[in-house]
């Protein structure tokens, strides 16, 4: 780690430890949630389906940063379990929807919920899955009161504007074949798809469950842009160099998908035009027409013109803002173990190898 | 009319002059709330798309059910537009979805969202209309209070449960090619399916607004029940034997999607069983295997059999009893002329040509 970061890390053995803590609590709440039987066949197999990617496991990074931020405010984190628990709700029929548009093969080592069930019952699960999060955060009424009941559905409706939004966005790319985009573009689109869902808001509930002020609360907009952003890199370098195992997706599974990553933003800006036009071909054919060799091709040009190193770095550099930004704001609250561990936890964002 | 129908029925022109002056207001509501314009070209474009179903032509049934029950409890129905206008942008998510679910053409007399802009962007753009109804609903929390807006909330999330248990019970049909379905499972999918977001909960909503009781509100289940299945047998005949300009859809658009209706189940159990293997077959077939003489063939041979007159009738059959069911349960109620232009407006559900 840079010298700009002035407390010894502790160990990234304490941030996996966290991350299973939290997730232990946070599946207890979603598998006592979610049905599991019915006396009618067909709507049991739903309701297994609906199961299926909550069950895979996932990282359960969102409902950390929400549970420590409540923590760091001197909330109890118990409260926010629920609204966590929902997050990872939001996450799992964004993930079953985005699958199918972006016709991917694998999520979390597993073929895709349309791979196995066909498009029309997938969209249905996801719709189902979209339903049961905001049927969990009506529960809130019992656990909250009321009104902070209504603030966070609030908080979860502007996230949600956000997310469709970024998502049209990628989705317009690759319907009219658009490859003159830059950094700022991808940033952008970053911000609406990732930071919002993954960061922004995550930290946002927890603060305000734990009892932080509107500037507090606020203050992580601006964190969770360039936290989200450096998650979403190491997303997409990892999708490049990544261990299939670990990760749980297919190793290039961006290039064959036609993304665009700020790895790929980089080759085409460095490399030189007849190379950028290959490039651009392979990655403008559909994903049934591409082989791997046309992949190797991608992934050993973006190794010549050092643009998965480019990118490892943007994303460090996002990282070390949010930090930095982060004991800013913050330097008023007490400098307690949820407050070291939230820092840890960032620095693991970068860290991941999955 | 038969006997049993003691009111003289205010006529029909009455009722369409309601709908209309009902649309009106919750169209205005609704373009009043969506965004149009942003600085960003690709996200004005999902706006757009969004915009799209709300501006084709629908009838606006669900919304009068809601405005004209909350008069007959005595309420003010300005203060139900809101959640009406809710009940419009839930019957186009899930139009959006579900016409992508059915391989649709047509709807409203214009191709289907997924036939304009391709399967990805229309799943986003069902969920971001999605996203706008929770949204919407949350508005209520300024025009009804907190604790009214929370029992909304509650009522749309029960909806949206059924919806979706319903629509998975039809697709799994669909796609374990299984043709063994009786009346009842019929019945069952269409009450879950159609009955609940189409009748019962728009009756519950109006009359929740308007200040009914617990119990005048719950007599809306199986009231809605009846009412639903006669809307959706009636949607099914008009299928078969409506006009296309004026029902919006494909003409036997049902037996090109392979769908289980009251007058398939009539005719497969009323033909012989050389008759019926061969409507078994040509219904299992995928949608561009079927030619124009297949569903000639099929819709010949529900004449033959009297299959769209039995479903009429039982689509009659169904709205009596809703009637009936009504007029008990709500002796108590002033007759006024909201009471009887309900009455007359849910016979429109099954007069109606389009």
């Amino acid at each position: 780690m840079p010298n700009s970061d002035p407390e010894p890390a502790p160990k990234k053995e304490l941030v996996t430890a966290y991350l299973k803590k939290v997730k232990t609590k946070v599946d207890a709440c979603i598998f006592d949630f979610l049905p599991t039987t019915h006396e009618h066949p067909d709507i049991q197999e739903l309701y297994q389906m609906i199961l299926d990617y909550p069950q895979r496991a996932g990282k359960g990074l969102r409902p950390a940063l929400c549970l420590l931020l409540c923590e760091v405010f001197g909330g109890d984190p118990k409260r926010a379990v629920n609204t966590a628990a929902a997050l990872e709700l939001l996450q799992n029929w964004l993930l079953i929807h985005d699958d199918i548009e972006d016709g991917s093969e694998l999520r979390r080592g597993e073929p895709c919920l349309h791979q196995k069930h066909g498009i029309p019952m997938a969209i249905n699960v996801g719709d189902a899955l979209h339903c049961k999060m905001w049927e969990m955060l009506y529960r809130n009424t019992e656990i909250l009161g009321e009104n902070l009941s209504l603030k966070i559905l609030s908080e979860f409706i502007q996230l949600s504007n956000q997310v469709v939004e970024g998502q049209h966005i990628e989705l317009s790319w690759v319907h009219n074949n658009q490859w003159d985009i830059d950094e700022d573009d991808y940033l952008r689109m970053c911000i609406q798809k990732t930071a919002w869902y993954t960061c922004i808001t995550p930290c946002r509930l927890g603060a305000i469950i734990g009892g932080a002020t509107v500037e507090e609360t606020d203050a992580f907009i601006e964190i969770g842009k360039s936290l989200g952003i450096a998650f979403q890199i190491q997303d997409d370098v990892l999708n490049l160099i990544g261990d299939v195992g670990r990760y749980g997706k297919e190793i290039g599974g961006d290039i064959s998908e036609g993304k665009r990553t700020l790895v790929l933003i980089h080759l085409i800006n460095s490399c030189n035009p007849p190379e950028a036009n290959a490039v651009i071909e392979i990655m403008s054919h559909n994903r049934d027409e591409k082989d791997e060799t046309e992949i190797h091709k991608v992934l050993q040009l973006m190794k010549k013109y050092n643009s998965i190193q480019y990118a490892q770095q943007c994303s460090t550099k996002f990282l070390m803002q949010a930090a930095e930004k982060f004991k800013q704001d913050f330097k008023h609250v007490p400098n307690n173990k949820a407050k070291q561990l939230f820092l840890s936890l960032i620095h693991f964002f970068v860290e991941r190898e999955y």
